[in-house]
């Protein structure tokens, strides 16, 4: 017959010290789980009061946009607190309206000339991939970019979603890349761990991106949008999980957040568009060396929840212009990033992404010669980081 | 501008045989997705009518017991027309009831030791782990395996779940191991391969394993029970996903399905309960072991849908006793695991799960003496399955 007593004593030696260890965080009075190593916010995890995620003054928002941004009148009650970067693409001449009562820096083009001078080469121009200048001139840790024809979804009680804060739980809670549990993110309210998982990974690790889905038109490429024209996902799909270490996903830019101090310099989004032998593969890059990088540093990846509503398809005919040598290229890419190893001297993400960027002249310049001009562009773009943000190289993690 | 002509041809170029291509599928007219290699049944594609996926006289269902089978009576509807095969564990002489109308054969200790002879000890007793008998003397081509505290549960639209419906569509749709979807299982009605996902590795590899989820009480470890006695899984995850090639994952055996022919020799639920040091492993280790032979064969697991409803949880300090060891062994395990590799010259579950247990005697074997028993009984377990099943020896796959 077991004791109790015998039951405390085994707790005890398992988990030191039970305060660090979320078996012991009371469930029904914290929504979500936070560590002071996961997030700058400060959140008593006893407190009784369930804090609210806002991090108004540690986020920006990012837009790429081309036009009037009329859907942010949707997004008002989510997105107002926030501070919104905007990125114009096409022609800077062009005046973008934003509704009253926003708190927005906007930037066309002639503005990232004058801020990068000649290391403006490395930001695209017509294609949203020039969003990821809105990352490097934030100033704030946390970054949310979301598409211009992306509006608020519903849940399936027919309560709207709030899509920021749920990125905001996933980045403020751990990732757990070394296992799968099986009933999905363990530090959501209601679940946990399951039996045989082992215990010395369940402190999980700093989460440094969150990937949100979409309802409605689906994120296919051209073929698939060709062969199936009337598709639509209505499937909710109530989860978030970690993408497992040494797993690769397609990344897309439609919904995503990350943590711009764990992993921002990785977050470039290519040379596409204008002038670009290729499009719509910005979002799928930055995913491929992100997870190489977040892999070798120990720091996780989500995907899931949350969803917004994705209104219109685009063009397939068009899409297809883009994508057509993607296509190709990205059966050999795929087996570059999955046998990409960096070295352990590597420790900060721009080092990382150095290194990657010699990676990829050296083995996918064969491919095509555009390879190698991306990989100059990735080292410009590494400059560019640095010289606007010159207090954050230091380093991120240890590889495990 | 890109002309219609263009595209087809671009189609075809990428897609030399359409009909093999699940991106050619109608999505309206096929309920789930079947392809030869995948199945014995044939399920002509461009049908118009829905398949009924039963698999009746292809598959058994194994129910490991110790007490009269009323459960039975609630899964009448879907488990009646199939044959259960039902492990009687602990006093053979106790008569187990089995519900009017159901076809069965059962079998309790002394038809194991009958059977199999000196070779029986590799069979646990007074654990539920002596389901993996069953698995060995079925002729089917797939088992489903429930326990007898799991119910039918409900969608969230109160519809009864037909798990093993759910199982077989599991089971007759490809894995996608290589590479991640973040729509999940690309098969289902509704949903495909996002933008970005390598068009090469679309067919996706057969499914050997399908992995269901439990609603009410969820399958946590002793510690865990013990500090949150409350928690329930309410949460219904409308989704199956492949477990990413290199990552393991704790199978749980409670609602688990899987072909026999392509992974049942490794399905052994190893030494526990009665005379062992361990209990509350089987299906872990099972799981291991399992995982580590599809890696290397090029086979898929899935977890997620179906639910069934788990309706007592087992008593924490009983569980305790029985984990007690295997928590700590499992930090061992899993590394061991993580790390395991076959030669290319294992191209039968067979010849990778012998050599699995050589491995386990030469590395594990020194974490404690149980490992060395654990081993030996793992080649008795292929022999009496080898005896048991003399024409099932061809190689099934080739590793990717």
């Amino acid at each position: 017959m077991l004791r109790i007593e015998d039951v405390l004593n085994f707790l005890k030696e398992m988990v030191p010290n039970p305060f660090s260890h979320p078996l012991f965080i009371p469930s029904s009075t914290v929504s979500f789980y936070s560590h002071k190593t996961y997030s700058s916010l400060s959140i008593t995890m006893a407190s009784p009061v369930t804090p609210t995620p806002v991090l108004k003054d540690e986020l920006d928002i990012v837009i790429p946009t081309i036009r009037n941004l009329d859907f942010l009148e949707m997004w008002r009650p989510f997105f107002q607190p926030y501070h919104l970067i905007i990125v114009q693409d096409g022609d800077p001449s062009k005046v973008i309206k934003v509704p009253e009562g926003f708190d927005y820096e906007l930037y066309n083009r002639n503005d990232i000339n004058r801020i990068l001078g000649p290391k403006a080469s490395c930001i695209s121009f017509k294609d949203s991939a020039c969003r990821c200048f809105g990352y490097m001139v934030s100033k704030k840790k946390y970054i949310f970019t979301i598409d211009d024809d992306c509006f608020v979804a519903k849940d399936p009680s027919g309560n709207d979603i709030n899509a920021l804060e749920q990125h905001i739980k996933n980045l403020l809670t751990p990732s757990t890349p070394f296992f799968f549990n099986t009933l999905y993110d363990p530090y959501r309210e209601g679940t946990d761990f399951v039996r045989g998982y082992p215990f010395s990974l369940r402190e999980g690790v700093p989460t440094a991106v969150s990937h949100g889905l979409w309802l409605n038109i689906p994120d296919y490429d051209a073929p698939t949008q060709l062969v199936k024209p009337r598709e639509r996902n209505t499937r909710f799909v109530d989860a978030v999980l970690t993408i497992p270490k040494g797993t690769l996903f397609p990344m897309c830019g439609m919904n995503l957040a990350f943590d711009r101090e764990l992993i921002g310099p990785a977050m470039y989004f290519g040379l596409m568009g204008d002038g670009q032998p290729i499009g719509r593969y910005d979002d799928m890059w930055a995913g491929w060396c992100m997870k190489v990088i977040c892999d070798h540093l120990g720091l996780g990846v989500k995907t899931g929840l949350p969803y917004i509503w994705h209104s219109k398809a685009s063009n397939p005919f068009v899409n297809l212009k883009k994508e057509y040598k993607g296509i190709y290229w990205q059966e050999e890419l795929i087996p570059f990033f999955q046998a990409a190893t960096l070295p352990k001297e590597c420790t900060t993400v721009q080092s990382c992404y150095k290194e990657l960027s010699k990676q990829v002249k050296a083995k996918l310049g064969k491919v095509d010669e555009y390879f190698i001009k991306l990989s100059d562009a990735m080292l410009t773009w590494i400059e560019a980081w640095d010289e606007l943000n010159p207090s954050a190289q230091l380093p991120n993690g240890i590889a495990k």
